[in-house]
């Protein structure tokens, strides 16, 4: 059985971000991001559909020219090709990733 | 843009669960589950994979014959097929349920 804690058993970097694969199984990815408030916006234009929800923390993003704020809890759904680009987060922002394939 | 708070916008019901679709994409759900502490244990066995994670809370679930308690922030994997049941909630349990079907 795969099992793990969402909240527990990371480190915010110093910065950027970093990834880690929760699951992959099939054409399904599910991935827990931590970010610092030290990242250099840049700007994603996927293949993937993607799910996102903001688990812990704020974070500004630019999706498809609009700017959004996201805090703890906020989900988002991105189909695939839409431009997005994370602006800016809190420390410790933390991340649930759905991405299919 | 499908947009939400996972943490918010949800009452916990007097008995059994509340199931609520956040997404539906091609071969993906999602769901937000609220469970209340009466519920009355089903045995599940899916034909899909489900990816679950308790947001908010405690559990006991029986999985393939074996318990496990889930505290706050615990996810799980259930492969298709997997006999699983959910034995006991806190009131206001709250999950998220990613089905792979």
């Amino acid at each position: 059985m795969q099992t793990g804690n969402l909240f527990t058993g990371f480190s915010t970097p110093r910065k950027g971000e970093t990834f880690e694969t929760l699951l992959s199984r099939r054409n399904l990815v599910i991935e827990r991001i931590v970010s610092s408030a030290e990242l250099s916006p840049q700007k994603y234009q996927q293949v993937q559909d993607e799910w996102v929800a903001l688990l812990k923390g704020t974070a500004i993003l630019e999706v498809d020219g609009k700017t959004i704020e996201l805090n703890t809890g906020d989900y988002l759904f991105l189909p695939a090709n839409t431009p997005h680009t994370v602006k800016w987060t809190s420390h410790g922002a933390l991340w649930l990733a759905v991405h299919v394939y």
